[in-house]
Protein backbone atom coordinates (compact mmCIF):
# COMPACT_ATOMS: atom_id res chain seq x y z
CA UNK A 1 0.00 0.00 0.00
CA UNK A 2 1.43 3.52 -0.74
CA UNK A 3 2.17 5.88 1.92
CA UNK A 4 -0.54 8.14 3.41
CA UNK A 5 -3.29 5.65 1.00
CA UNK A 6 -4.89 5.38 4.47
CA UNK A 7 -4.89 8.87 5.50
CA UNK A 8 -6.08 9.97 1.94
CA UNK A 9 -9.31 7.16 2.54
CA UNK A 10 -10.18 8.82 5.40
CA UNK A 11 -10.10 12.66 4.29
CA UNK A 12 -12.25 11.12 1.27
CA UNK A 13 -14.65 9.80 3.46
CA UNK A 14 -14.94 12.91 5.18
CA UNK A 15 -15.58 15.05 2.30
CA UNK A 16 -18.39 12.55 1.14
CA UNK A 17 -19.67 12.60 4.43
CA UNK A 18 -19.17 16.54 5.07
CA UNK A 19 -21.35 16.45 1.30
CA UNK A 20 -23.76 14.50 2.04
CA UNK A 21 -24.45 16.27 5.65
CA UNK A 22 -24.89 19.86 3.69
CA UNK A 23 -27.04 17.61 0.89
CA UNK A 24 -29.47 16.35 3.53
CA UNK A 25 -29.52 19.46 6.00
CA UNK A 26 -30.75 21.99 2.62
CA UNK A 27 -32.73 19.14 1.48
CA UNK A 28 -34.51 18.38 5.18
CA UNK A 29 -35.46 21.82 5.24
CA UNK A 30 -36.13 22.66 1.37
CA UNK A 31 -38.22 19.69 1.40
CA UNK A 32 -40.17 19.18 4.39
CA UNK A 33 -40.04 22.50 6.12
CA UNK A 34 -41.14 25.19 3.70
CA UNK A 35 -37.59 26.42 2.56
CA UNK A 36 -35.76 30.02 3.77
CA UNK A 37 -36.66 33.48 4.47
CA UNK A 38 -35.20 35.89 6.12
CA UNK A 39 -38.42 37.29 7.53
CA UNK A 40 -38.25 36.35 11.46
CA UNK A 41 -40.95 33.57 10.20
CA UNK A 42 -40.78 29.86 10.55
CA UNK A 43 -38.61 29.93 7.04
CA UNK A 44 -35.76 32.14 9.09
CA UNK A 45 -35.52 29.60 11.34
CA UNK A 46 -34.35 26.96 9.04
CA UNK A 47 -31.23 28.64 8.02
CA UNK A 48 -30.09 27.84 11.37
CA UNK A 49 -29.79 23.81 11.40
CA UNK A 50 -27.94 24.81 7.50
CA UNK A 51 -25.90 27.39 8.58
CA UNK A 52 -24.61 25.17 11.72
CA UNK A 53 -24.12 22.36 10.10
CA UNK A 54 -22.23 24.00 7.14
CA UNK A 55 -20.39 26.15 9.95
CA UNK A 56 -19.54 24.73 12.74
CA UNK A 57 -19.38 21.09 11.39
CA UNK A 58 -18.70 20.32 7.73
CA UNK A 59 -16.44 23.25 7.54
CA UNK A 60 -15.05 23.54 10.61
CA UNK A 61 -14.10 19.56 10.46
CA UNK A 62 -12.10 20.59 6.64
CA UNK A 63 -10.62 24.09 8.00
CA UNK A 64 -9.06 21.81 10.95
CA UNK A 65 -7.37 18.75 9.29
CA UNK A 66 -5.84 21.10 6.14
CA UNK A 67 -2.37 20.69 7.64
CA UNK A 68 -2.83 16.95 7.36
CA UNK A 69 -2.66 16.70 3.72
CA UNK A 70 0.68 15.37 2.49
CA UNK A 71 0.64 17.35 -0.70
CA UNK A 72 0.47 20.37 1.65
CA UNK A 73 3.97 19.22 3.27
CA UNK A 74 6.45 20.67 0.76
CA UNK A 75 4.42 23.64 0.62
CA UNK A 76 5.32 27.23 2.79
CA UNK A 77 3.66 26.19 6.41
CA UNK A 78 2.34 30.28 5.87
CA UNK A 79 0.28 29.85 3.31
CA UNK A 80 -1.51 26.97 4.82
CA UNK A 81 -2.12 28.44 8.20
CA UNK A 82 -4.16 31.41 6.00
CA UNK A 83 -5.83 28.85 4.50
CA UNK A 84 -6.95 27.18 7.63
CA UNK A 85 -7.74 30.37 9.39
CA UNK A 86 -9.48 31.89 6.40
CA UNK A 87 -11.98 28.39 6.19
CA UNK A 88 -12.14 29.07 10.15
CA UNK A 89 -13.12 32.70 9.58
CA UNK A 90 -15.99 31.83 7.05
CA UNK A 91 -17.30 29.04 9.27
CA UNK A 92 -17.08 31.16 12.40
CA UNK A 93 -19.39 33.74 10.20
CA UNK A 94 -21.80 30.93 9.28
CA UNK A 95 -22.46 29.96 12.83
CA UNK A 96 -22.61 33.63 13.65
CA UNK A 97 -25.50 33.89 10.78
CA UNK A 98 -27.23 30.86 12.06
CA UNK A 99 -27.47 31.74 15.80
CA UNK A 100 -29.05 35.34 14.24
CA UNK A 101 -31.32 33.31 12.23
CA UNK A 102 -32.54 31.42 15.85
CA UNK A 103 -32.65 34.73 17.72
CA UNK A 104 -34.58 36.54 15.25
CA UNK A 105 -37.13 33.81 14.63
CA UNK A 106 -37.52 33.82 19.11
CA UNK A 107 -38.12 37.36 18.68
CA UNK A 108 -40.88 36.88 16.46
CA UNK A 109 -43.03 34.56 17.84
CA UNK A 110 -42.18 36.07 21.16
CA UNK A 111 -40.62 32.74 22.17
CA UNK A 112 -37.66 33.03 25.13
CA UNK A 113 -33.80 32.75 24.30
CA UNK A 114 -31.36 30.39 25.34
CA UNK A 115 -33.28 28.22 27.69
CA UNK A 116 -32.68 25.04 26.45
CA UNK A 117 -29.73 23.14 27.14
CA UNK A 118 -29.06 22.60 23.43
CA UNK A 119 -29.04 26.37 23.48
CA UNK A 120 -26.62 26.63 26.03
CA UNK A 121 -24.33 24.11 24.73
CA UNK A 122 -24.44 25.32 21.29
CA UNK A 123 -23.98 29.19 22.43
CA UNK A 124 -20.85 28.10 24.81
CA UNK A 125 -19.37 26.25 21.46
CA UNK A 126 -19.81 29.53 19.55
CA UNK A 127 -18.39 31.73 22.08
CA UNK A 128 -15.42 29.29 22.58
CA UNK A 129 -14.90 29.13 18.55
CA UNK A 130 -14.47 32.81 18.34
CA UNK A 131 -12.37 33.40 21.28
CA UNK A 132 -9.83 30.24 19.50
CA UNK A 133 -10.48 32.16 16.26
CA UNK A 134 -9.01 35.35 17.99
CA UNK A 135 -6.15 33.81 20.65
CA UNK A 136 -4.82 31.96 17.43
CA UNK A 137 -5.03 35.18 15.22
CA UNK A 138 -3.16 36.66 18.16
CA UNK A 139 -0.31 33.96 18.51
CA UNK A 140 0.07 32.47 14.66
CA UNK A 141 -0.46 34.70 12.25
CA UNK A 142 0.40 38.40 14.11
CA UNK A 143 4.30 38.86 13.63
CA UNK A 144 4.68 40.81 16.52
CA UNK A 145 3.37 37.53 18.72
CA UNK A 146 6.82 36.07 20.78
CA UNK A 147 8.49 32.70 19.89
CA UNK A 148 7.42 31.46 23.33
CA UNK A 149 3.87 32.61 23.56
CA UNK A 150 3.36 30.22 20.31
CA UNK A 151 4.92 27.37 21.91
CA UNK A 152 2.57 27.47 25.02
CA UNK A 153 -0.47 28.30 23.11
CA UNK A 154 0.20 25.25 20.02
CA UNK A 155 -1.19 22.54 22.17
CA UNK A 156 -3.84 24.32 24.05
CA UNK A 157 -5.05 25.34 20.59
CA UNK A 158 -5.44 21.96 19.43
CA UNK A 159 -6.88 20.72 22.60
CA UNK A 160 -9.47 23.71 22.44
CA UNK A 161 -10.09 22.62 18.47
CA UNK A 162 -10.48 19.11 19.27
CA UNK A 163 -13.09 20.05 22.16
CA UNK A 164 -15.29 22.69 20.15
CA UNK A 165 -15.53 20.02 17.54
CA UNK A 166 -17.07 17.44 20.53
CA UNK A 167 -19.52 20.67 21.36
CA UNK A 168 -20.83 21.28 17.51
CA UNK A 169 -21.15 17.46 17.44
CA UNK A 170 -23.56 17.83 21.05
CA UNK A 171 -25.02 20.92 19.92
CA UNK A 172 -26.30 19.35 16.26
CA UNK A 173 -27.49 16.51 17.66
CA UNK A 174 -29.08 17.81 20.47
CA UNK A 175 -30.24 20.77 17.91
CA UNK A 176 -31.79 18.33 15.26
CA UNK A 177 -33.54 15.89 18.36
CA UNK A 178 -35.12 19.13 19.31
CA UNK A 179 -36.43 20.57 16.17
CA UNK A 180 -37.89 17.15 15.61
CA UNK A 181 -39.21 16.81 19.19
CA UNK A 182 -41.00 20.75 18.81
CA UNK A 183 -42.62 19.99 15.20
CA UNK A 184 -43.39 16.74 14.62
CA UNK A 185 -46.80 16.54 15.73
CA UNK A 186 -50.17 15.85 15.22
CA UNK A 187 -51.56 13.47 12.43
CA UNK A 188 -48.09 11.93 11.92
CA UNK A 189 -45.52 12.27 15.46
CA UNK A 190 -41.83 11.57 15.67
CA UNK A 191 -42.84 8.64 17.39
CA UNK A 192 -44.54 7.53 14.42
CA UNK A 193 -41.54 7.55 12.45
CA UNK A 194 -42.67 9.41 9.35
CA UNK A 195 -40.51 9.67 6.18
CA UNK A 196 -38.83 13.20 7.72
CA UNK A 197 -38.28 11.68 11.06
CA UNK A 198 -36.24 9.35 9.35
CA UNK A 199 -34.07 11.53 6.81
CA UNK A 200 -33.43 13.76 9.96
CA UNK A 201 -32.39 11.44 11.97
CA UNK A 202 -30.28 9.92 9.59
CA UNK A 203 -28.73 13.09 8.83
CA UNK A 204 -27.94 13.08 12.86
CA UNK A 205 -26.26 9.93 12.12
CA UNK A 206 -24.39 11.11 9.19
CA UNK A 207 -22.93 14.13 11.14
CA UNK A 208 -21.50 12.27 13.94
CA UNK A 209 -20.03 9.79 11.39
CA UNK A 210 -18.03 12.56 9.59
CA UNK A 211 -16.90 14.19 13.60
CA UNK A 212 -15.79 10.73 14.15
CA UNK A 213 -13.92 10.25 10.65
CA UNK A 214 -12.32 14.12 11.41
CA UNK A 215 -11.50 13.02 15.00
CA UNK A 216 -9.61 9.77 13.39
CA UNK A 217 -7.46 12.19 11.01
CA UNK A 218 -6.38 14.75 13.77
CA UNK A 219 -5.75 11.77 16.12
CA UNK A 220 -3.23 10.08 14.30
CA UNK A 221 0.34 11.65 14.75
CA UNK A 222 2.11 9.89 11.89
CA UNK A 223 -0.27 12.38 9.81
CA UNK A 224 0.45 15.23 11.36
CA UNK A 225 2.64 18.15 9.14
CA UNK A 226 6.31 17.12 9.77
CA UNK A 227 8.14 20.19 11.09
CA UNK A 228 10.70 21.06 8.67
CA UNK A 229 13.58 23.88 9.90
CA UNK A 230 11.65 26.14 8.70
CA UNK A 231 8.64 25.57 11.16
CA UNK A 232 12.08 25.02 13.84
CA UNK A 233 13.58 28.32 13.23
CA UNK A 234 11.21 31.04 12.59
CA UNK A 235 11.69 33.80 10.07
CA UNK A 236 9.35 36.99 10.20
CA UNK A 237 7.45 35.33 13.19
CA UNK A 238 5.42 33.31 10.85
CA UNK A 239 6.87 29.84 11.05
CA UNK A 240 6.65 28.43 14.11
CA UNK A 241 3.18 26.69 15.38
CA UNK B 1 6.65 22.41 37.87
CA UNK B 2 6.98 18.66 39.04
CA UNK B 3 6.73 16.21 36.22
CA UNK B 4 3.11 14.94 35.56
CA UNK B 5 2.06 17.79 37.52
CA UNK B 6 -0.50 18.80 34.41
CA UNK B 7 -1.38 15.33 34.12
CA UNK B 8 -2.85 14.82 37.94
CA UNK B 9 -4.08 18.08 37.45
CA UNK B 10 -5.89 17.32 34.89
CA UNK B 11 -6.98 13.59 36.69
CA UNK B 12 -7.87 15.72 39.51
CA UNK B 13 -10.72 17.80 37.83
CA UNK B 14 -11.78 14.56 35.91
CA UNK B 15 -12.66 12.91 39.18
CA UNK B 16 -13.88 16.08 40.32
CA UNK B 17 -16.77 16.75 37.81
CA UNK B 18 -16.94 13.15 37.40
CA UNK B 19 -18.20 13.20 41.05
CA UNK B 20 -20.04 15.70 40.21
CA UNK B 21 -21.74 14.43 37.26
CA UNK B 22 -23.20 11.91 39.45
CA UNK B 23 -24.18 13.66 42.47
CA UNK B 24 -26.35 16.09 39.66
CA UNK B 25 -27.97 13.07 38.25
CA UNK B 26 -29.18 11.19 40.89
CA UNK B 27 -30.11 14.74 42.92
CA UNK B 28 -32.08 15.12 39.96
CA UNK B 29 -33.82 12.40 39.51
CA UNK B 30 -34.87 12.02 43.08
CA UNK B 31 -35.79 15.60 44.18
CA UNK B 32 -37.77 16.47 40.91
CA UNK B 33 -38.42 13.42 39.66
CA UNK B 34 -39.89 11.24 42.09
CA UNK B 35 -37.04 8.99 42.81
CA UNK B 36 -36.38 5.47 41.51
CA UNK B 37 -38.46 1.58 41.33
CA UNK B 38 -38.63 -0.99 39.12
CA UNK B 39 -42.05 -1.40 37.83
CA UNK B 40 -42.34 0.46 34.28
CA UNK B 41 -43.43 3.63 35.57
CA UNK B 42 -41.71 6.81 34.87
CA UNK B 43 -39.58 6.35 37.95
CA UNK B 44 -38.53 3.24 36.58
CA UNK B 45 -37.25 5.51 33.51
CA UNK B 46 -35.46 7.56 36.34
CA UNK B 47 -32.81 4.84 36.31
CA UNK B 48 -32.13 5.42 32.26
CA UNK B 49 -30.50 8.87 32.69
CA UNK B 50 -28.95 7.84 36.01
CA UNK B 51 -27.14 4.46 34.53
CA UNK B 52 -25.87 6.20 31.37
CA UNK B 53 -24.19 9.16 33.03
CA UNK B 54 -22.86 6.47 35.21
CA UNK B 55 -21.48 3.96 32.75
CA UNK B 56 -21.37 5.70 29.68
CA UNK B 57 -19.68 8.73 30.67
CA UNK B 58 -18.39 8.60 34.30
CA UNK B 59 -17.28 5.07 34.73
CA UNK B 60 -16.37 5.06 30.74
CA UNK B 61 -14.16 8.02 31.24
CA UNK B 62 -12.29 6.83 33.80
CA UNK B 63 -11.39 3.45 32.79
CA UNK B 64 -10.42 5.14 29.65
CA UNK B 65 -7.96 6.88 31.47
CA UNK B 66 -6.50 4.48 33.72
CA UNK B 67 -3.11 3.55 31.72
CA UNK B 68 -1.88 7.49 31.92
CA UNK B 69 -1.69 7.69 35.57
CA UNK B 70 2.09 7.84 35.75
CA UNK B 71 2.17 5.40 39.50
CA UNK B 72 1.29 2.70 36.96
CA UNK B 73 4.02 2.52 35.03
CA UNK B 74 6.31 0.58 37.34
CA UNK B 75 3.82 -2.10 37.57
CA UNK B 76 2.73 -4.75 35.16
CA UNK B 77 0.74 -4.05 32.72
CA UNK B 78 -1.46 -7.38 32.67
CA UNK B 79 -2.91 -5.77 35.82
CA UNK B 80 -3.74 -2.35 34.83
CA UNK B 81 -5.04 -4.32 31.31
CA UNK B 82 -7.25 -6.36 33.71
CA UNK B 83 -8.60 -3.12 35.88
CA UNK B 84 -9.37 -1.73 32.16
CA UNK B 85 -11.45 -4.30 31.12
CA UNK B 86 -12.88 -4.46 34.29
CA UNK B 87 -13.96 -1.15 34.68
CA UNK B 88 -15.41 -1.07 30.99
CA UNK B 89 -17.24 -4.45 32.07
CA UNK B 90 -19.32 -2.46 34.49
CA UNK B 91 -19.43 0.39 32.23
CA UNK B 92 -21.06 -1.65 29.75
CA UNK B 93 -23.02 -3.57 32.11
CA UNK B 94 -24.47 -0.07 33.72
CA UNK B 95 -25.49 0.98 30.23
CA UNK B 96 -27.54 -2.31 29.07
CA UNK B 97 -29.22 -2.13 32.48
CA UNK B 98 -30.23 1.83 31.68
CA UNK B 99 -30.92 0.68 28.19
CA UNK B 100 -33.41 -1.92 29.73
CA UNK B 101 -34.84 0.65 31.88
CA UNK B 102 -36.48 2.41 29.28
CA UNK B 103 -37.55 -0.45 27.08
CA UNK B 104 -39.50 -1.72 29.91
CA UNK B 105 -40.60 2.51 30.80
CA UNK B 106 -41.61 2.31 27.23
CA UNK B 107 -43.52 -1.00 26.96
CA UNK B 108 -45.69 0.04 30.36
CA UNK B 109 -46.88 3.12 28.90
CA UNK B 110 -46.95 1.44 25.04
CA UNK B 111 -44.49 4.38 24.14
CA UNK B 112 -42.58 3.34 20.58
CA UNK B 113 -38.91 2.16 21.16
CA UNK B 114 -36.45 3.84 19.13
CA UNK B 115 -37.78 6.45 17.22
CA UNK B 116 -36.12 9.73 18.13
CA UNK B 117 -32.50 10.79 17.12
CA UNK B 118 -31.53 11.05 20.36
CA UNK B 119 -32.16 7.27 20.80
CA UNK B 120 -30.68 6.03 17.84
CA UNK B 121 -26.97 7.84 18.38
CA UNK B 122 -27.73 6.18 22.08
CA UNK B 123 -27.98 2.65 20.56
CA UNK B 124 -25.22 3.02 18.41
CA UNK B 125 -23.03 3.64 21.48
CA UNK B 126 -24.00 0.76 23.03
CA UNK B 127 -23.67 -1.44 20.55
CA UNK B 128 -20.06 -0.18 19.49
CA UNK B 129 -19.29 -0.17 22.87
CA UNK B 130 -20.45 -3.65 23.55
CA UNK B 131 -18.33 -4.41 19.77
CA UNK B 132 -15.34 -3.02 20.99
CA UNK B 133 -15.16 -4.75 24.91
CA UNK B 134 -15.69 -8.45 23.03
CA UNK B 135 -12.77 -7.11 20.21
CA UNK B 136 -10.71 -5.93 23.25
CA UNK B 137 -10.85 -8.89 24.99
CA UNK B 138 -10.52 -11.39 22.17
CA UNK B 139 -7.34 -8.86 20.69
CA UNK B 140 -5.74 -8.21 23.99
CA UNK B 141 -6.60 -10.45 27.23
CA UNK B 142 -6.87 -13.87 25.80
CA UNK B 143 -3.38 -15.62 25.22
CA UNK B 144 -4.16 -17.55 22.15
CA UNK B 145 -4.39 -13.52 20.27
CA UNK B 146 -1.41 -13.84 18.26
CA UNK B 147 0.77 -10.69 18.27
CA UNK B 148 0.15 -9.14 14.56
CA UNK B 149 -3.60 -8.56 15.19
CA UNK B 150 -2.54 -7.10 18.52
CA UNK B 151 -0.22 -4.96 16.51
CA UNK B 152 -2.64 -4.31 13.76
CA UNK B 153 -6.05 -3.78 16.51
CA UNK B 154 -4.36 -0.97 18.92
CA UNK B 155 -4.53 1.71 16.88
CA UNK B 156 -8.45 0.90 16.12
CA UNK B 157 -9.06 0.12 20.18
CA UNK B 158 -7.56 3.53 20.67
CA UNK B 159 -9.82 5.20 17.74
CA UNK B 160 -12.61 3.43 18.12
CA UNK B 161 -12.39 4.53 22.19
CA UNK B 162 -12.39 8.17 21.66
CA UNK B 163 -15.00 7.43 19.27
CA UNK B 164 -17.23 5.79 21.81
CA UNK B 165 -16.85 8.86 24.09
CA UNK B 166 -18.01 11.27 21.51
CA UNK B 167 -21.38 9.22 21.15
CA UNK B 168 -21.70 8.92 24.85
CA UNK B 169 -21.43 12.78 24.85
CA UNK B 170 -23.57 13.73 21.93
CA UNK B 171 -26.37 10.73 23.46
CA UNK B 172 -26.27 12.42 26.73
CA UNK B 173 -26.41 15.77 25.86
CA UNK B 174 -29.39 15.05 23.35
CA UNK B 175 -31.25 12.50 25.92
CA UNK B 176 -31.10 15.47 28.57
CA UNK B 177 -32.78 17.89 26.67
CA UNK B 178 -35.23 15.81 25.41
CA UNK B 179 -36.21 14.42 28.61
CA UNK B 180 -36.64 18.40 29.40
CA UNK B 181 -38.19 18.98 26.56
CA UNK B 182 -40.72 16.32 27.45
CA UNK B 183 -41.31 16.44 30.50
CA UNK B 184 -41.22 20.39 31.83
CA UNK B 185 -44.43 21.86 30.68
CA UNK B 186 -47.57 23.50 31.91
CA UNK B 187 -47.40 25.94 34.55
CA UNK B 188 -43.11 25.96 34.70
CA UNK B 189 -42.52 25.30 30.84
CA UNK B 190 -38.75 24.46 29.82
CA UNK B 191 -38.67 27.87 28.45
CA UNK B 192 -39.57 29.69 31.66
CA UNK B 193 -36.44 27.91 32.61
CA UNK B 194 -37.62 26.76 36.63
CA UNK B 195 -34.90 25.64 38.66
CA UNK B 196 -35.11 22.13 37.68
CA UNK B 197 -34.09 23.08 33.97
CA UNK B 198 -31.59 25.34 35.34
CA UNK B 199 -30.29 22.50 37.53
CA UNK B 200 -30.43 19.93 34.74
CA UNK B 201 -29.08 22.17 32.33
CA UNK B 202 -25.89 22.43 34.91
CA UNK B 203 -25.51 18.61 34.65
CA UNK B 204 -25.20 18.83 30.62
CA UNK B 205 -22.84 21.49 30.82
CA UNK B 206 -20.93 19.03 33.73
CA UNK B 207 -20.73 16.06 31.17
CA UNK B 208 -19.53 18.15 28.23
CA UNK B 209 -16.95 19.41 30.53
CA UNK B 210 -16.05 16.11 31.80
CA UNK B 211 -16.09 14.32 28.50
CA UNK B 212 -13.34 16.96 27.13
CA UNK B 213 -11.05 16.77 30.22
CA UNK B 214 -11.02 12.99 29.36
CA UNK B 215 -10.13 13.97 26.20
CA UNK B 216 -7.54 16.27 26.90
CA UNK B 217 -6.00 13.61 29.26
CA UNK B 218 -6.11 10.66 25.68
CA UNK B 219 -4.67 12.90 23.10
CA UNK B 220 -1.78 14.10 24.98
CA UNK B 221 1.13 11.74 23.63
CA UNK B 222 3.39 12.38 26.35
CA UNK B 223 0.97 11.40 28.98
CA UNK B 224 1.09 7.53 27.18
CA UNK B 225 2.62 4.85 29.27
CA UNK B 226 5.95 4.83 28.05
CA UNK B 227 6.61 1.08 26.42
CA UNK B 228 9.10 -1.07 28.12
CA UNK B 229 10.56 -4.05 26.87
CA UNK B 230 7.75 -6.02 28.77
CA UNK B 231 5.39 -4.59 26.47
CA UNK B 232 7.95 -4.47 23.36
CA UNK B 233 8.54 -8.56 23.82
CA UNK B 234 5.31 -10.34 24.49
CA UNK B 235 5.54 -12.91 27.48
CA UNK B 236 2.74 -15.72 27.55
CA UNK B 237 1.02 -12.92 25.23
CA UNK B 238 -0.27 -10.36 27.64
CA UNK B 239 2.36 -7.61 27.34
CA UNK B 240 1.63 -6.22 23.81
CA UNK B 241 -1.09 -3.44 23.82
Amino acid sequence: MRPHTCLYVAYGLSLGLGLLCLVFVISWNSYWRGGFSWDASAQQFNWHPVLMVSGLVVLYGNAAVVYRLPFTWGQRKFTWKLVHAGLMLLALVLSILGLCAVFDFHRGLQIPDLYSLHSWVGICTVVTFAFQWVLGLAGFLLPCSPWWFRIILKPFHVWLGKAILILSLASCISGLNEALLLTLNGAEPYSSLPVQAKFANFLGVLIVAFGIIVFGILSKTKWERPETDENAYPLLGENIS
